[in-house]
């Protein structure tokens, strides 16, 4: 088992990372202190490992809710069964919440934590390679409006992440590939040499390979614990997380959330990106190209949908990351290095839209 | 007019007291640094005063949103309604919400603050004098769950407070009583000088004597400031402030939220902690009488309804103050003295719920 901490003075945590973790329930009995338990999982999850969970919990007072399973799920609604289900329990103050899933599972159940009772404890153990890499950690919790994702939630840190790297052999394929878009990301905003060694290693990750996975959570989960350490509440560098989120978002938006998968949406969004900042002549074609291959050979798909330039600019117009009304991206200055910019000639975006969202002649 | 400052570092912010302020725009205009700008009122008081505060907003982008009046309404449902209406005018991170009203609407708006895009700015401008004394101070913000009110919430400081005194000469007089029984809480818990203050100007607070409200307002703010500054997310210290609240969620709980008002509940809820506090000998009965006779003077009632002391004791159990399955509640060390205990004999509490929440012969 490795061991990634977050450092974030009184609100540090450590992130276990190791295959096998929720068969050992010392492990699990010592990320959980409290007495009283909420698991909160999904249908897919639940049946396959809160049985391995709750031996951990044993001689806790624990109880379980079953959340349906998808991103279309994320509201306030399954808010509320996991408010009603706290308050069934009569837990209290004392009590934690412990997130038994992927993303959509630990946003909401982070956010119940955050919210009942104005804070309470919480335990993420995170089931998919998304939420492994990234929505586990930081601490950022919510659910989704109608009108845009995340808009409603909390900064709330857990109190330890438990990343049973073993959950991931009954992990679809597809949701493995969108997970190792976020593992591009760090290589792509903060790591030439990761984003090399990625290129390297795509068989074995697709493979399941032990060594090659650790390394890959445990080096993004590094990343993002730097970035996230500097800037918990995103006022800055933080930011550069949401590489290729913007031009996502109003994919996933635009198809409905769950159509794309959220890695999918990102991994256009950053060849997006890559686009944009090759047109600004930060970055060589050729560098756009070095990022289209790696997602072609993870096997995520690199064309957006037509959907219509001007629908995405309103979409990405009405993503949360716009700073007093002026569109600011995460670009790529050099392969390895993101930055948060709003100096971009309009044009230049324009141009990026209407190569990717427009219908292209065959 | 004059200021309070209250202190938690970074998170510090002043509280304006005076007549007249929402006529004076470089006040509201001073408190309210946003561009953008939600205020969040109700159907009783924005006819009366959202004209002058948007007067005061004036060359700002500002849209306002107004609740249905009640506790009744300071559900999840009404928040999502405050949350719909910040989407609809695209505000995004650098938007503030400003809560025009009292308790009800400082409470959801100030939660809707907490949670919009993870977190945006807030000011209080409070209308009631329960508002004013307590509930637009300190940062608490939430709504109320079918089963237990303040169950969901955040910790949420507001950037100012303007507490505008002329506002309270449309507030009904069984409000402006129910507001003072939280003045009476800060000198029973706090500063015994105070409470005799109030037992010597009863008259000139229920005529509205300018100078008479400006001391209660401003000392009232003053013990909370101290008490919040101290212990800013209720770990020990703050639940001081609770004084007669466990008593009085019961009551309000019991017989319908908006029945009884809140300070009415807490009125009768601080005489039962007398009542207890006298029980375990550490007041004296003439002290519970002194209580008593304030708390009729102001106008407040003093006999509990007849719910039954089992009644009582379950809806107190589940209350969120109760920690790790043991009821802790403020009692009276001394008049001006609280202190929190779990320290009592269960039957010296079976008592007090006997003689208050039971039929009496005639």
């Amino acid at each position: 088992m490795q061991t990634v901490r977050i450092d974030l003075g009184e609100r540090s945590y450590p992130i276990l990372i190791g295959s096998g973790l929720l068969d050992r329930p010392a492990v699990v009995a010592q990320a959980v202190a409290a007495r009283d338990v909420l698991v909160v999982t999904n249908r897919t999850v639940g049946p396959l490992y809160l049985d391995a969970l709750l031996r951990g919990l044993e001689g806790k007072r624990a109880g379980s809710v079953a959340l349906e399973d998808g991103e279309q799920f994320k509201t306030l609604d399954t808010l509320s069964r996991v408010l009603d289900a706290m308050v069934a329990q009569r837990f209290n103050r004392d009590a934690c919440i412990v997130a038994l899933g992927g993303g959509v599972v630990g946003d909401v159940a982070g956010f119940a934590a955050a919210c009942y009772q104005r804070g309470i404890d919480f335990v993420q153990v995170p089931t998919t390679l998304l939420a492994q890499v990234d929505s586990s950690v930081g601490g950022k919790t919510g659910v989704n409006h109608p009108c845009g994702k995340n808009l409603i939630g909390a900064f709330h840190q857990p109190r330890a992440v438990v990343s049973d790297l073993a959950t991931l052999a009954t992990l679809p394929a597809r949701e493995l590939r969108s997970g190792l878009a976020e593992v591009v990301k760090y290589g792509l905003i903060h790591d030439a040499d990761f984003l090399a060694w990625i290129e390297s290693n795509v068989a074995p990750l697709l493979a399941l390979d032990l060594d090659a996975l650790t390394h890959a959570v445990r080096r993004s989960c590094e990343i993002k614990a730097r970035i996230v350490a500097s800037d918990e509440r995103e006022q800055g560098q933080r930011a550069l997380l949401n590489l290729g989120h913007t031009f996502g978002h109003a994919i996933e938006n635009a198809m409905g959330y769950g159509e794309w998968l959220h890695g999918e949406a990102v991994g256009v969004g950053m060849l997006l990106a890559a686009d944009l900042s090759s047109r600004l002549g930060w970055i060589a074609p050729a560098d756009v190209e070095r990022v289209r291959t790696l997602l072609e050979r993870i096997g995520l798909p690199t064309r957006a949908p037509v959907i219509g330039a001007q629908r995405a600019l309103e979409l990405m117009g009405m993503d949360k990351k716009v700073l007093a009304g002026r569109l600011r991206l995460v670009l790529l200055r050099r392969l390895g290095e993101g930055v948060v910019s709003g100096d971009f000639a309009p044009a230049a975006l324009e141009a990026t839209l209407g190569a990717h969202f427009e219908a292209r002649a065959a």
